[in-house]
């Protein structure tokens, strides 16, 4: 293998595909990428296993082949080697790097050791818009769980159905749905791991050329392919949970409130929120606003935000975090919440339109 | 006591006076600040024993009083607040703050639990370029070392002497001397925990308003005054390392090489410059350039460096780090590199003058 590119460009390449670069894996062909050159285009590939990039960029090839080299020292390279031309060879299991006055020889792997990225059945191919991708993710990841004995938990379930694209998460403490009109009347639903759908967030934000991806889906694997950027994602198997009855449908109070106000009222009001590991922290519903309590060892705080009030006032507790997330995740001014007594689900959404519903459950608080 | 000033005056001098709270310290009293009000003044005081910062502001003061409150939950709550009018007040334990909708009560301690931040002798002050202190900082402190275990070598010396200010670092390995003239004839030398500088440095680089600080020295204590704050760090006893008589007077071989290119090229060279524990490069020197090698199990670099070179050639090894601190400390475009054999110090200066000086000791390699 023998080819030149530019730093510029082979270090955004390994930027992306790092992200699929396993950690604290094992098996060492796993901590590397594979480097590929055939027909003057250079393919690099990384894989977790559960996730796998592959990106291309030209190169000038001088002669064709295949090599691993360890991810995290060929990125720490490159990333180092000032912006010109970079000559690369393999050869006998060593990879020689130069560039200007600097030259690296550095321990290369056989690349028929590295596991196939695979291929997915490319019958189906859905044609989506990467902001809606992007959005979806946001609005929903951070609510499925982040911890791995939770199972199907983990993961965030995709549903092509009538037109729309769904997305979920719930962790049994919150859930969060959001959908989105998509050009295609295929009806699927899989279950991708959330963890990788926010790397496959972070890919779509640094990859701003393109407007759409293509997504394809078959029974075993997820593939999103852009101009340069194939990602293949593992599907959770077994079925998501049935989240739709849980939904509530009609409410006993209904408060609309700013956004910003709130986000910095219940990050001032969490200083305090100690009581349990709950990060507890109370809010009191009475016409005209809502006031949040905490109280640790350390004190106690209240915060007056104003809201719109109607129907019945009461006083429910939270996890402050599972309050903050979702109005951290949503971009809309003001936010609706419904509620119907202190033990029963609370409901937030957007003032407009329901495509985005997020339903927290209260945490039982004492009566004073 | 109880008084209004602003949140973005009150976050302000916070930040100042943190640099000064006890972290690990088992002294609750420690981990808080110290609040005083006094003939409309507020007085910010932290220590840690080794180090005590105090910081005034002007407030609307409605009841003279002192007191200590937790520094984290305190400044987290300040730093959070909108930028409006804060009013503070504190009684029988509990200090309540409030700010347009928000209201905190927090456990306060009382003020005479708190240790003295001190006074110290100001029979003679120096005045000093703020500039001048800080540059002075930056290029020795870091050679100091961080290991407490190590006595005064944790210390910096700051000695006085013939209208110039003389600071000095060593840790072994290296020694870094810098020195500037000052505006006084008086003749002192103190150590300061090089720790405790660099919080100095910080301050000094944070307050921006005054060109000169004065520096008042007894035996025990350094104070430290700028407009609105004092700063008192505690000596470190014993005798400094007399350290002239280590500084070669001659070399074999004299190198002139760009600062720049000499920190990518060793950071380069680190990243396979792991033999032994040493970060270990070896820097061959030849006429018309510098030749820096690594080599490590997962390969080898060689960065080829152009440097004016005179006199003998030699092969020299060096702990990469200690070599890319002095070059990040100082500012020139051009440094100085003046050895004599693999096994005697190597001397780096900036090509003028003779306001500084870096001693580094060579790692001893072998033959091949």
């Amino acid at each position: 293998m023998k080819f030149t590119c530019t730093q510029g460009a082979l270090a955004r390449a390994l930027n992306t595909v790092s992200k699929a670069v396993s950690i604290r894996t094992t098996i060492p062909i796993l901590k590397g990428f594979l480097l590929s050159v055939k027909n003057g285009e250079l393919t690099l590939t990384a894989s977790d296993l559960d996730l796998a990039i592959e990106t291309k960029m030209e190169v000038q090839s001088y002669e064709e082949g295949s090599v691993v080299v360890s991810a995290k020292l060929f990125s720490e390279i490159i990333r180092r080697l000032p912006n010109a031309i970079i000559q690369i060879s393999e050869e006998n299991g060593k990879m020689e790097i130069s560039c200007l006055g600097s030259q690296f020889s550095i321990v290369s792997m056989p690349a028929d050791e590295f596991p196939s990225i695979g291929m997915v059945n490319r019958l189906s191919k859905i044609e989506i818009k990467k902001d809606v991708l992007k959005d979806l993710i946001r609005k929903t990841t951070f609510a499925a769980s982040i911890d791995e004995k939770k199972g199907i938990l983990v993961g965030c379930l995709l549903q092509f159905k009538d037109g729309l694209l769904e997305m979920a998460a719930l962790d049994g403490f919150r859930l969060a749905v959001a959908s989105s009109p998509v050009d295609t009347q295929e009806e699927k639903s899989v279950v991708i791991p959330a963890r990788i759908l926010a790397e496959i967030q972070k890919i779509l934000m640094e990859n701003s050329e393109e407007e759409t991806v293509s997504l394809v889906l078959d029974d075993k694997k997820a593939e999103i392919i852009t101009k340069d950027t194939r990602i293949v994602a593992r599907l959770l198997e077994g079925e998501f949970i049935k989240y739709r009855d849980i939904l509530p449908t009609s409410c006993k109070t209904r408060c609309v409130v700013g956004r910003e106000e709130m986000i910095s009222g219940i990050e001032r009001a969490s200083l305090l929120a100690k009581e349990g590991k709950n990060n507890l922290i109370r809010m009191a519903v009475a016409p005209g606003g809502i006031e949040i309590t905490s109280r640790s060892e350390e004190g106690n705080s209240k915060e007056s935000i104003s809201a719109e009030v109607e129907g019945d006032g009461l006083t429910i507790g939270f996890n402050s975090k599972y309050v903050s997330d979702v109005l951290k995740a949503v971009g809309d001014d003001e936010i609706v919440m419904e509620m119907n007594t202190p033990v029963s689900p609370c409901l937030m959404k957007p003032v407009e339109g329901d495509s985005y519903v997020y339903l927290v459950l209260p945490v039982r608080i004492s009566a004073n």
